[in-house]
């Protein structure tokens, strides 16, 4: 392999590492039949595997135009079966995640829950960097309930301080809700010091692992985290809108209880008794009907992850975007393209940003030249780097293509 | 055509019906591939319309599959877009219904806030006949805000009388929610008498349209109607947990506010700025991200229906559903079989139900003959029969068929 600065900027040694990755093949296991699209915003919406693909045919084709209501039968169990899977992705034994409507709903019902099970207790922690919306389905929240919702200034490139979280919880404290990977930076927050610090305190930690489930491992049970949500359509590859998962550790499930008592968290849901009696374990967090296609390709492409592996995945992140960061402090950031992200790769998940003030045209300019990622308020530009179907080529081609857009004005 | 009550009775006369329905040429753009198989579940999930089908593989294929992120453009707006055809179908002017999450979260949305909006007010008033989630969703509402619960003693056979609810309302009501379709006897209520009777007790008026909409006419502008709540998969064929739709009317979108403050209802989603500032209009009661295939079935299935006109399948169901409460009378009535549905079609959407101590293994019978109906607890046996897919011959087969099985004992 070839070495020196001068020869890691050649494409050649792009190609190189192309060649040298052991995850290479998973790349012809999506349907991405344009050779030139440079994709690098499966931290948007992940590409589409061809044995999702096939599953959801055979779910519309087969399970629903064919068999119909009949389908019922194997359906009813598939957001515990899909969460299971989606649970050896995010270290949590079997009977903890389900598969259900969408991180929004998600978060809201685990919020409430945990604000239920700590009576007196009047305030909620987030920093003013998590994403949208677990900030402001917090905010209704807290407003609904009379409850202080307490924002951390969190550095918004390096990401949260543990400092900052230690002293800002309290006796006071009933939910610290946090991101994983931050959706702007991409920093990765440090789960089991994290939530360490909230037990201290007495509250319950709510993880958000939207940008952080496929791309970094996860370990729910082994840092003893309560609660936790996340999305399937990012790394996890399931498709726009594909329902989410949430995790309520075991310990928890007998007494939280959540808010929205549909018939599909019941007991014996087909008795359709007079009076709401929760379902025993993780089921009692369902809502109502669940999408069956949407669940089924979450369980399919979760699948697919845990055939390539959680350590290999993560070993090829952390090439690419220390390859990415690599090219971008040769190239971009002499041209005042700001690194946005941690540059130690032990505290970034698997999207890199930069900072210019020309952020949103440039990555106009990239997407019409069939290179595409994408752009956040108010300067950022991000590119995400998905272990699975990101080439080493992809980085060198959009780095260098940003370089030129940059230099040219 | 023959006539006299005897000739009605031979397979004959339903083959003429079939002969004569102008509705007859629809059951042609589904996929029922299967000739002897008789169903009649669609009102529990709807058969797969060829055009959905086509519409969720091109949603997949080409706009997730291809254009990967940059189908966000045209995606972002479908919940308002499928929500518009589906408010041609339920007499809902444009901008008052959105399609997104399920049935249960979507109740719960609203009745929450409506009774945000109604202060002071302690009673909600529902039936107890009314579908579980519907129940339990109002009973989980009223202990987390210790509101009481008041339940009305419906017939369950004869379905709502106004006057119950007249002795039930007074200035203590918030809310009345109801079903505007009952999903045991598929009695119809009412709508324009129970929503004058909520809205003269100041209360508002929320109606569930599971089991009406694409099966009768619903006119909610002109019934005055506050809000509603409906799914897709049953009547509207829209698949296995396809998204619900809510309907709120102009005059309360201003006021009411939606519990679950998620980015999909911000104002100005992208710019992700620091606080909530809920979008204009019916986008408010969106939470998180919609499931985009989901939400094409609907609008696609949708189209459908409003191809086939909503007259035309009214007067179709109607005599599916009178010619089958006839060959009851004659053949199974006699038998020990109680109809559980309003005789008079003018009270009655588009299924009917049998009592019968053996529902159940009555129900399993059927299926294995391939006559796939459904069982509802304890003692029912429900027919849905759909205006665009079912045959009289197969209302023939069903009736003729069960009586053969209660005969044999």
């Amino acid at each position: 392999m070839v070495s020196g600065m001068s020869q890691v900027l050649e494409r050649a040694y792009a190609e190189e590492l192309d060649a040298a990755d052991p995850l290479a093949g998973f790349r012809e296991r999506f349907v991405l039949d344009d050779p030139s699209l440079v994709y690098l915003n499966g931290n948007s919406l992940g590409a589409l595997p061809r044995a999702t693909l096939a599953r959801i045919e055979a779910v519309i084709r087969q399970e629903w135009g064919a068999a119909l209501a009949r389908s019922w039968d194997h359906w009813v169990d598939l957001p515990s079966r899909a969460g299971d899977v989606v649970g050896e992705l995010t270290g949590a034994a079997p009977g903890q995640v389900i598969v259900a409507d969408n991180t929004t709903v998600n978060l809201y019902k685990l919020a409430c829950a945990a604000l239920d099970a700590r009576p007196g207790r009047t305030v909620i922690v987030t920093d003013r960097d998590n994403f949208p919306s677990d900030r402001y389905v917090l905010e209704g929240i807290a407003a609904q309930r009379g409850l202080e919702l307490r924002m951390l200034d969190t550095d918004i490139d390096e990401g949260l301080d543990p400092a900052q979280l230690q002293a800002a919880v309290g006796p006071d404290t009933a939910l610290v809700s946090l991101s994983h990977v931050a959706y702007r930076s991409g920093a990765l927050a440090d789960m089991a010091a994290v939530t360490e610090i909230a037990h201290q305190a007495g509250a319950l930690m709510l993880w958000d692992l939207c940008h952080s489930v496929g791309a970094v491992p996860v370990e729910l049970d082994r840092h003893d985290v309560d609660l936790a949500v996340g999305c399937t359509y990012k790394y996890l590859n399931a498709g726009p809108g594909a329902p989410a998962f949430l995790y309520v550790a075991t310990r928890h499930q007998e007494a939280l209880r959540q808010p929205i008592w549909g018939w599909f968290s019941q007991r014996d849901q087909f008795a359709m008794g007079p009076a709401y009696d929760p379902a025993a374990g993780i089921a009692k967090f369902v809502t109502g009907t669940p999408s069956i296609p949407g669940t089924a390709a979450v369980e399919e492409s979760a699948r697919l992850l845990l055939e390539a592996g959680l350590e290999p995945m993560r070993a090829k992140s952390l090439k690419l975007t220390g390859y990415l960061v690599e090219l971008g402090e040769a190239w971009l950031e002499p041209l005042g393209c700001a690194l946005a992200t941690p540059r130690d790769g032990a505290r970034r998940g698997g999207h890199v940003t930069y900072c210019h003030p020309r952020a949103e045209q440039i990555t106009e300019r990239l997407a019409d030249a069939g290179i595409i990622t994408d752009y956040r308020t108010p300067d950022r530009f991000r590119f995400g780097l998905s272990p699975l179907t990101t080439r080493f080529t992809d980085v060198w081609a959009a780095v260098a293509a940003t370089r030129d857009l940059v230099k040219r004005g």
